[in-house]
């Protein structure tokens, strides 16, 4: 069923498409593990990590849906349900069960990386074929990086990040 | 790693905290197929579902937390992880790609109509450990209702449900 | 023409359904005896109480809406027409033309009381067939019951209530 | 009991004072009816109808809050208790049960009709006695008069209205 | 000096600048006569009229401003200078000193009274020269009227008002 | 195609429908040279005549909507096509390029002066077919002449207006 | 002096009356003793405590009104003054003087546990005399469990709580 | 008469200012027609797509303002005078009088495709000369594109867009 | 009529009654000029000192119900009525009429050069008997030598102030 | 354990640490006794004098705050705990049970006029040690006494305060 | 001592450092030359500018906060101390003490055109490096250049900028 | 050039003027390397001590606004060039690049014991020359101790302040 008909040409719609479907399904993840995290959390900076989780999982939210809505726009629908994030989500998170506060933004550091990483490889597929799409991701890129440099703060002077 | 010690008896807890996961995943995956729903709907009703969804996914991102924070504070860290929605989600959802006005409210539908027969069931095992958690339940499931109502009435006069 | 299906069985609908049905008549009749005695009102405690009933009226009305929907979200189609408000609303209220200020306590506060005095019966009789609605009935029945402890009270040391 | 002497001549009060108690009673009609539809429509338009339909309630009780507290400042005692509301309201309205959205808006429209033609008579009548009272009825007759617009135009090109 | 040519004609301006002014030396003595009984009240009321005053206050000082800018809007230059309120403010207010709660009552309804009578007569002659003021001037006097029922119920069955 | 009865008569709804139409393209023509003279301005008056042509333009456009749907109201549909503005409008503006704050100025009050003497024609033409549009267009020429009236002022003692 | 009359028997209310009157002492207690560690916290967790504390200073002050006022409306009076207080409050706190943060996490967790024992028992007490006390007692138990799973939390995996 | 001298140079200043007044006409174009459909619109979708005009309106003229302004720091005089747009405007849109709503999204669908594919020409041609410009357009059209897919979705499965 | 004990000695009470008396007819006069100057200023800087002048006022009413307010709470009646101002007040200001927008930041400076000098003289004469009025004095002269030092300001290089 | 060393000499901390505790002692003390009124207040005033009560309880808890953290920004840990309130407190309040709402407004006064008095003290007391300290009494002071002449105002003129 | 590792190549972060670095430098002086200005100007345009002067101060520290942060989430310690700013700036500015408004519009123009040159060289080095930086970059001058156009415009026809 | 004269003699002016240039510099600096520590901090603390910072920025940004209008307003220019900040400022501050919390943590403590100090000395100096200026500077060194102590309470018991 073809419904909406794309903006774009159809070869820049196809690697537009994978790079806003890829996204989205980080985002999402990531606004689960970050729920996860906050609801798990133990330590001494329990209150204060589990805070800040909350703001990343909100940036993830918001973000994954303009992303979704972006993927819509451009004539290819989003995939967003529970098999496909479980399938294709790759960055990691808290283990199951309680986590220690410092393992908690260990892990955070990590799934972060891991998609700034991945962001920026699409910000450079993107540039040609839409600029519009490219420009949501260096948005999302900024702000990922912003959480990152913030959990790798709290690792402090000795943290390895 | 035992962290919060529960203010209920063990027996207590054991069922509570089930009640309280199975309706975690439920409400997480609920946020899930109605975000996919709000992206991917077609037809003349698209602008009125759109809006709809996008309120049974705030009332179900926001019952999540209470119900994830609830089951720590028993002591039963809460698991909302990617992998466990896919494996343990069971209220279906919107197909794949575009879909059809009617075929959304259907699902809706279909999909509240499990949920809410799965709190009810809860509600009844929980009364006895745990009137805190039952009370929880019950409102969660009032909202629910109301918006399965809500499907079902724009399915109007010849609906089947 | 059946619309909506029930989520109780039928035997609970019923009892349910009419505790709702008697429940939306109390609440809008309440607004607008309310209302009625906010604009007749006459005495020095004028101004003081004209407020107070206008707190009562937003009560009533809120309350009305949101026991109205969840007659509907049980597949009962809940009924607060003007002639049926007029024939089935058996609480009192002040009477026509300029009314004093302690006539107006004095009638709000039997009107509460017999209000009060039917919400307890439905609650003893929905907790069975449907904890969800007694659980609304219990909110409604713990802001009423403040109402009248503050026109009881405005009445003072010598009042008979 | 005469307690609020009156800011204008006996006869004008007496003309001002039917056409305003005659206006509460349209007024407070409308809001009990559209509320009715507003719980009871079931059809595609759901949605969109039941929210415009609570529009129409928030201006009627608003409305009616004016017009009856105007009665009161010009010496007459307004009345909008129940058995009034009944025996005097004349507008139609929804009938039991539930109701198709089309009728639903055909039924608005007529109530609207009515109530418009009603408000006509009322300021040519009001404008010698007292232009406050008929500076009331014009902006009231003016926001009816847009919302019965906007329900005729729900009817679409082949509507009768 | 001749700065705002008016938008009509000399006749007409002649009279709707003096209903401007006399309204706008009636307003801003209310003000000042509302605030004196605002600070000077005493009585088992003090609260209530206490809060009522500021009311009347708000609308006089708000009324005041929208009259003297339409004054100027029509190239009249209004005067609201501390020695021309003194010298024709003719409404009357509280004594010197403390003054009992009933006492201020009554001074409010004498001077909203007259208020009221002096713009019903610059309603009727404003209408033909410039019904843009006149509209104003039936703004302010539903406003005051409706102060002025406020106070006289304060008063209750027994007042004279 | 007929779509909207009217509420009015038919002689009534020409004169109405002619007096809202015609100020309809005066308001959104007002709009368009506001914003003008927003943007092209220069001059040490800059920063404050840019501020106050935004409050002119948010009344112009307000209001424009209000006529337009009065005019709905009134089954006669309004005509705001950007051909329909180019063709009917008549007041006049900022020319091309820069402007200097005293010529924006000047503009300004010769527009409003224009817009002003053709409202109140308006004014006189309708109280007769119907009071509820001339109400607005009272509104609307109250807000208009305040608008002058500041324009005018700030050309100050020695200003031709 | 009997001023209001009880909505439920009188064995009923003694029970009711006792389960609420100890709860009001021990929100006010909490009230204080967290106000107490706010002021007096020291430690590099000073900031995040501090803050946390206020959190549970505003749900305690919050309920004790809502818990006190039930009270009233059940013809109890309540009795919350500084010598009632002192005397009837058993859940402990910190100590005089400078408290290290985690001593405080400690204080407030203990303290908590006790008032969550104690409301339990008083929510079976109170469902059979009043269902609408027991629903406020379990609101107020919901919320004391999840701000002791926070401060649990904030001792870590090694904590004893 | 030169005011303000340009940031950039003289060849990159004429090509970008011939974007950003092509671009000033189209925005100020469909905020017009924007709302002539939202006056207009008849039939059974009236108060969604009514109410989605509305959004479009908001978003021309808030972009039509950046636009505008961005035009006049380049030193380019921008030109939004009612004969500019009516000589200049090539988007289309409804026809004079009532339009059923599938007509209204699909010139609403025309306008917004025409729009967008001259946005992204222009995207194009400023990357260069101006990128501060070329990244306002970029955002311009991610808008104009979110609100292009919402009508083609309202359209359904079957639309041919 | 002896309402209000003193908290403070006779011989205290009576400087401090002066004290306040005299600041509230300096503040009341000035709330009086400067909306007379508001009103009737012309000349290029209206709209910047017309704004102005409604900041001074807000600040002169609200200070002067705070020192009404006060001198009430030492037990001396305040005197605002229009009488009272007239005959005391000794601040000069704008003249009958329009008037030039350098003659009223002139007349600002003057009336508030005075009033400031005045302040200062109570504020060494109130330190002994009432620290607590003195330090309110001390917040009104900061906030009305900021007033000041923006109309000089205003005057430029060449003001004579 | 000596934490925070003070900013002024150990002299001066003597003395103004006595004066802080014993006004927090007071301000929490009022805000125990004002919610006891406001719980167990009847009579006729019932709904003003409650309202009023919870005014003075606010400011209570706010300064009560204020004053606690200055103690400790001095390096003294302030005493707020249960058992100091009550062995410290001498204001006296309420009686228990139900209280006329004469007697809750005389026992206000007395409550008022010996904090009032005891503040006085420590105003002249700190003015040498820590202007600070005393400008923040003065703060507290002014305050109180607003609230004193309000309940002593309700008294009327034969009250003997 | 390294502690936040860089999410882009060393190459890059060294250009896309010192970018970073002296915008930040940039935007802290513009922030303190913008306050300067608006303490000390003083001409007939003081309440104008001065009101423009903290609008510039306020983007330049919100846009100083994110380009700091920015840098910190490269992994590039920025520096904003007093030394570094006073040593680095080279925008220019107000000259000590009072600034005529005319000197002050200059000083502002030329401080903005500077900078706008400096961000221009710096947008095009870290395209390549760093698109998510450029994108910032861009942001800024966007509204760098849009505060230009106003001081510029403020200078009028005959201004040399 | 003299533009505003003084309110206050020449030498009260000179001693107040210095104690408020001075006390400029410090806010300023203050604020400066609050921010230099809000972005560099790293540690487990990083998200405690970074929010807090931004606190201490924006009350010495907020309170430097208010101390350079009250020379201002004296009549003496205040300098907050960067040039001046650099050369006057002798407060300390973090060392450039990362810093760790407790060394932020101390920085902060010692520039505040300097600040406050300073701050005590100006009080006792203005006392007398101007009691307006004292009264600002009381207000500001209250605010900076209340920060002082929550500093040093996060070094917690053992810490040497």
């Amino acid at each position: 069923m073809t419904v909406v008909k794309s903006t774009i040409p159809e070869s820049a719609r196809q690697v537009t498409g994978d790079a806003l479907q890829s996204t989205l399904v980080d985002l999402l993840g990531l606004s689960l593990i970050g729920k996860q995290a906050h609801w798990n959390i133990v330590g001494p900076r329990f209150r204060s990590i589990h805070l800040q989780l909350d703001e990343v999982v909100a940036a993830a939210r918001s973000h994954a849906d303009t992303v979704a809505e972006r993927s819509s726009a451009l004539g290819i629908p989003p995939d967003g349900r529970p098999e496909t994030i479980a399938s294709a989500y790759t960055l990691g998170g808290p283990k199951d069960g309680w986590v220690r506060d410092d393992e908690v933004v260990q892990a955070m550091v990590e799934a972060l990386d891991t998609a700034i990483a991945r962001l920026r490889k699409r910000i450079d597929a993107t540039g040609e074929p839409d600029p519009v799409t490219q420009d949501l991701l260096i948005t999302i890129t900024a702000e990922l990086e912003k959480h990152r440099w913030m959990f790798v703060a709290e690792n402090g002077p000795g943290g390895s990040a």
